[in-house]
């Protein structure tokens, strides 16, 4: 009965994902990042959702080329028509199995209605509502996809 | 014998960037972000320079299938061996020429010698210098790129 | 201490996969479903894996442009070097929620050491085991990847 | 008069279709030779085609990258809605022209009409007939594209 | 007042786009340079362009691997309805800095209206006109987007 | 004995393919021709080869989504180590069948030998040669993939 609040992607970094040393592009994380964001919030809220903003995202250790990205999506917040989403992205070799936290990042998604408004979404449970969550209910803006 | 401190790059939106709406993923648009604050960080070092954080990223109006995305990327200070590169994402229509900032973020890059540590960067000039530049330049991890 | 069995992936049907009804290309299909089986493979492994052969992969329902493929692929045989995965393509609305498996097809892959040949892989445990497994692990060619 | 019951396709291995190895990824040659038989059934029947199943398709030899691919599908049976289609996949080396037959399969495609309903397709001559051609004209399903 | 004449891209030269030598290939040059006199034949005319034709494209230099590449559109000449695009493709090595003019061409823009019909554009300023430019008014086809 | 003088492509109209109109690019169109200029140089000289100009290519009649693209690519003239390519592009319609030369261009291609410099080529059979092929035999630059 209750909708998920986390989604699980995997990516592997190609050489065009990769820069002079080899390693990942922080906007090839970021653009998967958004992805699995958008897929939770997608699947959490049965609407379309657009991405309003991307708050602090750290870039921890480089992602190697051929390594495999795994991106952990969580909802952690829930205002009147946004979602406070916490995206992990994990790289593992594919070899030996090593995983590190690469980076992590937060996305606010705002659920649209057919007409493309801001529209309500169900609230969280209370174990995993966060205080903070309020202020991420106000963008002032409609955000891109 | 100054370095350079904008980059510009165009891009068109094709279906593939797009959600259900037609409009714009903002996971495509912080690539695109990304991309240019790469192109200036490089040309203003003329070293590998890698991502070390992407600041707060908001999305103000939304960018349609078959528009013009123009990025602006500027450096806008610069640290020990960071620099602090704010983006505007412009959209235009390509018939009435009508443009708008749909998007604006700052990211952090860092320049990397030869091993993949980082190394000092050039100055800025006293013009561009912006107060808050000293903070940026304490990032904590190696970053991506 | 087990080594995984099981790996999903999540994928977004882009216009660009689609065939002139708007629904998803078999072979755009079956390199996702290979991508899975290739991901837990490895990862059960830690070598690098090619696929030695596809078995019958039965297309049941179209997928269409906008829905939500999540792959599942799990280990469901091991012989010498080889390594039997089932592959389900699972379809989902992303505004209905409504999903259903798509297609189901098996890879046989084969682990490959540092010069390219075959070596030997660790049993699966009792309850996983299927009497089928040994005759995949006679493969006579040594695959793609 | 007759429709065509042959096509060929000529690709090149670029990096991002390589696994550690430097060798061809499985699922983009089972991609590239869907594509084919989608081609060869669709100028056959001059209808739109999905792909009902693909039987085994063996992977006898690795491709590596650089080399060229050449895909060559042939009509080899037709049931009432449905086409059988044979598809080789042959790596060239550029430079020295060494040809191998690296992989084979055989995929089952069914004609669609405008309301995605099967649809009868003519019958193969004399010589092409195959004897199993009967028993791939029951598809359970409606397929992938 | 005045429609803008030159537009800028930037790109940057990733292993998917080069061959044996690691040099660019010559059709995604062309297909970039095509590109930058769309995007400046699109807003000088705010209409649909599509290509008449390329005339001769010499390549000069080759471009490596990793280099970044601008291509600078520039309209050199007006007709009735067709625009003369000079488009200039310069490699950039990006840690020294050094650029070349790798390749330069000349190519041939229609605006269309609504109906796919050829339209009027405005003339250019005198100074930017080219004697030339008038045979080039007179394509004899309707040419690809 | 004999090399080969033609090769054909094939390749389906995508939507990121395509302009406002719904229409083919004519810089991909010029990408796919240049790809089968290269094919066919390529397996004519069996040397690394390289694009050094292409003539005047002309855009006669629309390509539309979803159509089929054939390209043919054939030798016409062989110098010291350059060849002419000329190079049709067909386009078909997938349900009608329906077929028109939509470009038709000209590429001249230089073998390179494994130091990157121009190598000499096999001659031209009697038959295949044309008068023009002397001129072009002299490209003043290395020229790009």
């Amino acid at each position: 009965m209750t909708a998920p609040t986390e989604a699980r992607l995997l990516e592997i970094v190609f050489p065009d994902h990769t820069n002079h040393l080899g390693t990942l592009f922080g906007g090839q994380a970021l653009a998967w990042m958004d992805k699995a964001a958008f897929v939770v919030a997608t699947r959490y809220a049965r609407r379309t959702v657009v991405t309003a903003k991307s708050d602090q995202v750290d870039f921890r250790a480089p992602v190697r080329q051929g390594q495999l990205v795994e991106l952990v999506a969580r909802i952690v917040g829930v205002g009147n028509s946004s979602m406070q989403v916490e995206v992990d992205l994990i790289a593992e070799d594919l070899l030996t199995g090593d995983a590190c936290l690469a980076t992590r990042g937060r996305f606010v998604m705002i659920a649209l209605d057919g007409h493309g408004k801001p529209t309500k979404v169900q609230g969280l449970g209370p174990r995993a509502q966060s205080p903070e969550s309020d202020s991420a209910a106000r963008p002032t803006g409609l955000g891109a996809a």
